[in-house]
C-alpha cells in the first residue's frame, strides 16, 4: 500500500475540466488533481521524507504518550488536552470507540506515538511569544513513533503534521507511511485578523476559528475587537464603553471571562491573542461612553453635534488612555499590542477652532500629520511605560513618527508594487514588518483566489538580506463589514490556508498544481474535522458537511 | 404603539456611515437605515395599509383556523401544516410554549386567524403550476383577523405575510397592527436554480433551501440535476448512469424516495420543481454509464479516447432519451422539464468521420449548429410525447429549432443591452421567456451587490405590451462550481432576496433606501428563524446566528 494509492482512495477531489458551463463567462487557467507526493500535508513542512512502507493505527491501542525523557508530564495540561484533541481528529469521537483490548496486534501496527519535549523547560503553561521556538522533529516508526520538540509550541505542530499523516486505505483501514518530519516555521508571526466590531463575533466563532487556526500552524489572532460601529470589549475601568458603545451591553459584548476564555483557548494550540484598540480614527464607538475623548466637529462656528477622532489636544485624553492602556496591559499577556493608528480623516480637526490654535500653538503650520503624529507619540509613550510593545498599521511609520526600534509595522495598503516598495522602506529604516495587503480576504471575487494569495511572497521585495530578515511574517485579514457568523468559517476557509502555507512552509514551496492537490484534500480533512470549509473546484468529499 | 416605533425596538441595522475603514479601498453609495413604513415586508405586498392601531398576541391563546365557509377543512394537510410552521415562527418552538389558558385577554388582543379558501377546489392536495392563483387578501383586525385566497397556494403566502407583520414591541410583546393587504404576484415564474452536479447538495440542503425560498414567496425549484461533473439522479430505467457516473453510487446520489420528498416538501410550500436534464452538452457524467451514448472523438484517423457530446445520430441515442424522458415525465409531476441545451461545443462532432459523413448525406454543409438542432428536433418531439411542456436555454432559440408555441425560453447569457435584446427578439418571435442573465448569484463580488440585482428589470427592454406579457418571470442562479453545503445558504440569501421581491412586488416598487431598511430587517428575521443569512452591512440584529 503506497501513500499515493492510500490518498487516491481516500480521496476525492476532482479536476474541473468539464468544457463550458453557462456559468463560466471567462475561462481561467485549470488546475488538475493529481495526487501528490506529500499526500495533504498542509502547510508542507521543511524537510518530509515519507516512505513507501505502511503500518496499520488501531484506535483500541494506538496511543500518544510522554517520552520518559521527557521535559513535560502528565500535569501538562496543555499537551494532555491536545493528546485527546489529536485522537479525536484521527479516530473520531472517543466515546464511540471499539474497545479491542486483548486482540493481537499485528505485524505492522504503529502502536505509540511518543511526545519528547526536550528542553527543561517545556513552557507548558507559559504563553507563546514571537521568538517560541515552534520546531519539531517527528520519525514515524514501527512499532513506535517519537516526536521531539523543544518546547509544547513545537509538540503541538508535530502532532497536527502526524495526524495529517493518517490516511484511510482502501478497506477504511487507519494507516500511515514510515515518515520522518523535520520542521520549523520561515515565519514568526501567522496572523488572522478578525473584526468583532463590524459584527459581533459570538465566542464560540472566535473558538472555532481558532481550532481551524492551529490545524494550520497559525500563531496569532489578530483580535480586531472595536472599532467606529461597536465597542464590545467589556472594560472594568470604563464599563461604559461598552454600556454604551456596545450594539447591546449585555447579549454583544465580551466579558472578562470571555476574553480570559479566548486567550486560555488559543495559548493551548499555540496561539497569541494580540488585541488591537486602535485610535485615533475609528474610535465613533469609544465616544458613546467616554465624553470629551473625541474632537467635536464644527460647522461653521458652531459644534456640528458630531464627532471626529480622539481629541489630541486635552490632557484628560492622555490620562484616560494611560487608564485603559493599563488594563489592555494585564488583561492581554501577550508582549505586543496593536494600536492602529491608520486613516485618521482630518476634517473634524480642521473644523475645530480649539483645534486650530493648538497647531498654532504647537507651529504645525496646516499639518495634520503633524498632530497626529503628536498623538500617536504620546500614546506610545503611555503604552512603552506598560512594558508592552506595539504593532501600529503603517501611516504611523509615513507620517514620520518616532518609534521605538523594536516597533512592528503592519503594511496593509496598496497593489503589489507599493507594498513591496513600503517593505523595502520600512525595513531599510530598520524597522520590523508584517504584510497584510495582498491578504484581504474580505475582498471576495469569482473563481479561485487562492492561487493569489499563495503566490505573494513577503520577502518579495527590492532590499539587503539583513532587510529581508526584518520581516517577521503576515497576516490573513478578514475585516468584518460583510462578515458575521453566518459566512466566516466558509469565506475565511480555506483561503486563508493559502497564507499559512506561504507563511510557514520554505520560500521555495511554490508549486501550485501540487499545492492544489494538498489543499482539495485538506479542505475535505477539514470538512470531516466539522469545519465548513467552502470548495476549491467542482469536486466531492467522501464525507460531506452535513451540518447545515 | 405606532408600527415605526415597534420596528425601531424590534430591530436593528444601523447605517454604514463610519468613516474610512482599512479594508474599503473605494467608497461605496451608502445606505442609511430608516425604518420603512411597511416594516419588515418582504417581498412588499401590491396593496398594503397598516394602520397605527396595534394589538397583542399571545401564544397561548392566539390561532390559526380554517374559516366556517373555507373550501379547506382540517383534511387539508398542506394547510394544518403551514398552520404549525408559521405559529412556530411566530412564537417559537410550540412545544415550549408557556400555558396561560384562563387567563383573561386584553382588550387589544388579537386571537385568531381565519383562512378562507373562497374556491370550492382549494387545490389543496395538487400541485402548484405556472398558472396556480396565488393571490390573497388579508385583513388583520381585532378579535379576528381574515386570510381570503382562492387557492392554498395564496393562502400559504397570506400567512408568510401575516407573520412578517408580527413585530416584539419594546418590552418583547408579540403585537401586530391592524393592516389591510390585497396581494398577487407580478411574475408566475419565479424561481431559484441550484446546481447538484459540480458538488452534491446533500437533502438536507435542499430542503432547508425550500423552507426559505417559501419565506421569499418563490415557487419554483428549477434542479440541475445532472452535469458534466457528476450525475446523480437515480434512475430506476438506467441505474447504470448514477452507478458509474455519480461522485459515489451510494452517497452521492438521490434515490427515488428523496426525489420525492422534496417534491413533496416543496408542493407544501407551493413550490414546483423543474428538473433540468441537460443535453446534447454538459454530459459527460452520462457517458460513464451508458455506453454509445456520446460521440467519440478523434485525434486523426483514430479515437482519441474521450468523448463529446450526445451522439445525435445513432437510433439508439433516441431510444434512449425515449426511455428515459419517459421516467423523468412520471418521476417529476411539473408540467414542464427543463431541456438545456446550452454551450454545446462542436470541436469534437468536428473531429469524427461518421459524424461527417451523416453531415454531407443530411447535406448540413459544415453548419454544425444544424446538426445541434437536428437532434434538439428529435429531443422535443419525444418530450412531447410524454405530455410535457419544456423549458430551453436561450440557444435553442439562436439557432433557430422549430419550437412548440408554448415553449420557455430561458435567457441567461450577456450584459443589460444584451439580454435585453435577446428578450425583445424572443418575444416578438411569440415565444414566453424568462430572465436570469442579471442574477447569477454565483459570481461573487466585495460589497453589497444586492442592489444590481434588486434594479434588474425582466421587462425592461424595447417591446408592446403584448411582448411584455410575454415575460413569464426569471430565476436567480446559483451554480455550483464552488458551492456546497458549507457555504450555500450565506451565498444565496439574503442575495437572492433581492429577486424575490423584483418578481413578486409591482413594477413600482424601485425605492432602494426602503428596500434597504425592509430587507435589514429581513435577514435577521431570516436569522432568527435558523437560516443563516449573510448580513448587508454593518450591523447587528438581537438574535445573531448561533449554529456554527
Amino acid at each position: 500500500m503506497t501513500v499515493l494509492l492510500g490518498f487516491a482512495f481516500t480521496l476525492l477531489t476532482l479536476g474541473s475540466c468539464w468544457g463550458h458551463q453557462p456559468d463560466r463567462l471567462d475561462q481561467e487557467p485549470e488546475l488538475a488533481f493529481q495526487p501528490s507526493k506529500y499526500g495533504s500535508l498542509w502547510p508542507l513542512p521543511q524537510k518530509v521524507q515519507i516512505s513507501e512502507v505502511s503500518f496499520k493505527l488501531s484506535s483500541s491501542s494506538f496511543r500518544i504518550t510522554d517520552a520518559k525523557e521527557s521535559g513535560a508530564g502528565p500535569s501538562c495540561s496543555l499537551l494532555q488536552q491536545a493528546y485527546r484533541r489529536y485522537f479525536e481528529y484521527m479516530f473520531g469521537d472517543v466515546k464511540t470507540q471499539k474497545l479491542n483490548k486483548g486482540l493481537r496486534t499485528g505485524p505492522a501496527e504503529l502502536l505509540e506515538l511518543q511526545v519528547w519535549i526536550t528542553s527543561p523547560d517545556s513552557e507548558c503553561d507559559g504563553y507563546p511569544t514571537v521568538s517560541s521556538d515552534e520546531s519539531y522533529e517527528l520519525s514515524v516508526d514501527q512499532p513506535v513513533s517519537v516526536l521531539k520538540a523543544p518546547k509544547v509550541w513545537g509538540a503541538l505542530h508535530g502532532l497536527e503534521t502526524f495526524s495529517q499523516l493518517v490516511y484511510e486505505d482502501e478497506y477504511g483501514a487507519k494507516s500511515i507511511n514510515a515518515t520522518s518530519v523535520s520542521d520549523f516555521p520561515r515565519f514568526a508571526h501567522r496572523g488572522i485578523l478578525l473584526d468583532s466590531s463590524r459584527h459581533f463575533l459570538p465566542i464560540k466563532v472566535i473558538l472555532s476559528n481558532l481550532e481551524t487556526m492551529a490545524m494550520h500552524k497559525f500563531n496569532v489572532f489578530h483580535w480586531h475587537i472595536v472599532d467606529d460601529p461597536s465597542f464590545p470589549y467589556l472594560s472594568r475601568t470604563f464599563p461604559d464603553l461598552s454600556r454604551k458603545g456596545a450594539y447591546h451591553p449585555y447579549t454583544h459584548v465580551y466579558t472578562p471571562t470571555d476574553v480570559k476564555m479566548v486567550i486560555e483557548f488559543a495559548r493551548l494550540r499555540g496561539i497569541r491573542v494580540v488585541s488591537e484598540f486602535d485610535t485615533p480614527g475609528h474610535t465613533q464607538s469609544w465616544g458613546k461612553g467616554q465624553p470629551d475623548l473625541l474632537t467635536p466637529c464644527y460647522a461653521g462656528s458652531k459644534p456640528s453635534g458630531t464627532f471626529g477622532p480622539v481629541n489630541p489636544i486635552l490632557n484628560s485624553t492622555y490620562t484616560f488612555m494611560r487608564q485603559f492602556f493599563k488594563e489592555v496591559s494585564t488583561v492581554f499577556p501577550d508582549a505586543y499590542v496593536h494600536l492602529g493608528g491608520d486613516e485618521v480623516d482630518f476634517t473634524c480637526w480642521k473644523s475645530n477652532p480649539d483645534i486650530q490654535k493648538f497647531m498654532e500653538q504647537q507651529g504645525f503650520g496646516q499639518d495634520y500629520r503633524k498632530l497626529e503624529s503628536f498623538y500617536i507619540q504620546k500614546l506610545l509613550d503611555i503604552v512603552t511605560a506598560t512594558n508592552k510593545g506595539y504593532i501600529i498599521w503603517q501611516e504611523v511609520f509615513d507620517n514620520g513618527v518616532k518609534l521605538k526600534p523594536d516597533t512592528l509595522i503592519h503594511v496593509w495598503k496598496g497593489n503589489q508594487e507599493k507594498y513591496q516598495s513600503e517593505m523595502a522602506n520600512i525595513t531599510s529604516a530598520g524597522y520590523q514588518t508584517l504584510l497584510s495587503s495582498p491578504w484581504y480576504l474580505n475582498r471576495i471575487s469569482y473563481g479561485q483566489d487562492w492561487p493569489g494569495y499563495y503566490k505573494a511572497d513577503p520577502q518579495d521585495f527590492k532590499g539587503t538580506e539583513k532587510q529581508k530578515n526584518l520581516v517577521i511574517g503576515g497576516e490573513a485579514c478578514l475585516w468584518g463589514e460583510y462578515v458575521d457568523a453566518t459566512n466566516l468559517t466558509p469565506r475565511l476557509w480555506p483561503r486563508a490556508s493559502a497564507v499559512a502555507e506561504r507563511l510557514w512552509s520554505a520560500k521555495e514551496v511554490t508549486d501550485i498544481t501540487d499545492a492544489y492537490s494538498r489543499l482539495s484534500v485538506h479542505r475535505c480533512r477539514l470538512v470531516q474535522r466539522g469545519v465548513p470549509a467552502q470548495p476549491l473546484s467542482p469536486s466531492f468529499c467522501p464525507h460531506e458537511y452535513k451540518g447545515v
